[in-house]
């Protein structure tokens, strides 16, 4: 089959050209800067979960470059409860990679205004069905975060509380893992939620102990 | 609480230097790019699939701006196959928003080279046990899946071969969502399978048809 | 002869390098961008003058993208007073032709913290002889500004002064150019001189009227 | 005087901004990549004449990083030949310097298509007068080469001729600064003439040995 009726489509022939400028300038121009860690081992010190959002991808928001942040991505940046069964669980076991096996030293749960999903469960807890087989039980997973059930009818600010609470949510969930407790409680991981205000381009941070946000960035 | 010792560490003041920069030169020096986007809506035509992998971001991969790649990222960019229960599934629920929530054109599975989740799975169908109570049933997954019983006893061409295979079972277990399957069957969305040779710096891709990767960039 | 020994040398490879990845990312990937400005007229709306210093690169300074600078280079970013004569004058033809065919804005005087032709200025005041046939005459231009017969002693605050004295009087000199002062006059055309403070990375800047350097970025 | 009245106006507003990203991203994010350039000496391997064309910026064309290019930009990037007297001679004071001082092991001219410069020669070779009282005799410097007088009629292919034979031209005239010859004949420095067709996204390259251009990249 002749290659171009692969990824004909302009969207795709526009990410493959933005991969050949990638190859340029990183494997052909500098590769100094990435030659061992592409042919050796992955060491981020960082462990990012954040949402599928298109405008709020962390490594172009963090100007990262490759090697540095290890990355889950779903709708709402949401950790599920530590649940051992056998089941699928795509966001523990990224998380179980990265603590156990890599080593990270940070865990940081990247969470942004205007979230789609948050506004799925703002939705949901006016009484409004969720649409989706699967985005509603997602979703349904923050309807017992205490936030939930305090509303001030300035819908805005409803949502800056939500998507803020998701994240402590967040941060609670991953303390329920024993190989990420043990690790805050040793010194040796630590916990962020960082909240993106996506209108005013600022970060807001809050720990597992200090649940108010704070500006990071002036 | 002083803002500094909520992210004083290295790795977390370097995220937010970039993001300082991100602010500097998309929201003030070309806010035309991006205003839009940020106070209105995302439309990304892409949904992308792609591992946790802290070498292969696909917006550094592929240049991305940002809008255009909605992420879901997870060990070894597994899609489990179509399961609707109340489970809480996150890619499932990720990839059921891409499609018929903001109508996305192309899925693209993103695979490379190199990856811990098939050494992980290679190491498991050599009988050895999958470290992790997540990342275990995770990967075992793909036990079921057509190469995992064909082995050559070359490591590297097994695991091209299994990492290969994987993105193949994805795009078949996509085809298995009904919305999926029926908006791939009139048209209106396309599946790709990209795999990152990370050492040769080149991209091969596949689709559910066409199962042979082909080299996509000269 | 083959075209590998034309530019084998690994400097030069790095520059071939670096345009493939200027290809792939603005003629491939993005020419919506640049295209009717590649294939027309440029319409910059500035001027800027900037040193030949390879740490001072204007582009990678304030982050220009094609189109935004046209961009005069020389030792010292000086500006020769006004000299009609049938000499060779490259400043000022770079002026005369962004000024007069390109009717920019804004010129803008460059200078930086640190400089080399500064240094060598500096030493020349003290009595020391300036290498060079053509850096001499070119640096002896400013042995007449006004800060040239103040030192302090304080070698660094010389040196800043002599850099900053040395902008203002490039400013000065464009305003002997007759289709300078009258487009100032006018109020079409602005003149700025910016100083880099290069070790804490601070821009300053004055103009003609206010020839006091203030901070221009927090 | 308020700071904001100093460079108020959008041009210069949108540079600030870029410079604020590049400290961020430079100073605060990776500076370990230009701390002990930016507090020490400039090593650069590469002198480069080029254009001042707002178009044609070597530093986006080349993706350089701060300290690698020594740059010298004028209109129609020209070298005038070796005269030493005691005119203010800009261009040859910077290759004065960039060679002697800072011994850079490699000068490329770079030119480029549709360049202002040269279609202002084509047009005074053509009988016409050219604007300008420094452009005038700046790019007269060129009509005694060689292909002056040789015209085809077909305007494209004579300009890419001019453009190019300006090149060589300059090339030749760098070879009569002693110097430069001394160096290029024990081996030490390297004369390399490129022309940038912006039309087609290519390089092309010739030395003073071999005048005919050839495509540097694929």
């Amino acid at each position: 089959m002749p290659r171009q009726t692969l990824s004909q489509h302009p969207a795709l022939q526009r990410m493959l050209a933005g991969f050949k400028g990638f190859r340029a300038l990183y494997y052909e121009q500098r590769p100094e800067r990435i030659k061992d860690l592409m042919e050796g081992s992955q060491r981020p010190e960082v462990l990012l979960i954040a949402c599928s959002d298109s405008r709020v991808d962390p490594a172009i928001v963090t100007n990262a470059e490759p090697g540095e942040l290890f990355i889950v991505r779903n709708v709402a940046n949401l950790v599920p409860p530590y649940q051992p069964d056998d089941g699928y669980h795509g966001t523990s076991a990224a998380i179980e990679y990265a603590v156990t096996a890599l080593k990270v030293a940070h865990v940081v749960v990247l969470g942004h205004s205007n979230c789609g999903g948050i506004q799925a469960l703002a939705a949901h807890l006016d009484g409004h069905q969720v649409d989706g087989q699967f985005v509603g039980p997602w979703i349904r997973q923050l309807e017992g975060c205490r936030c939930a059930s305090e509303t001030t009818g300035d819908s805005t600010a409803d949502a800056t509380r939500l998507e803020q609470c998701a994240i402590l949510n967040s941060l609670d969930n991953l303390m329920t893992f024993p190989f990420i407790a043990e690790r805050v409680k040793d010194g040796t991981l630590t916990l962020n939620g960082w909240w993106f205000d996506m209108t005013e381009a600022r970060l807001w941070g809050a720990t597992p102990e200090h649940r108010t946000f704070q500006v990071l960035t002036d």
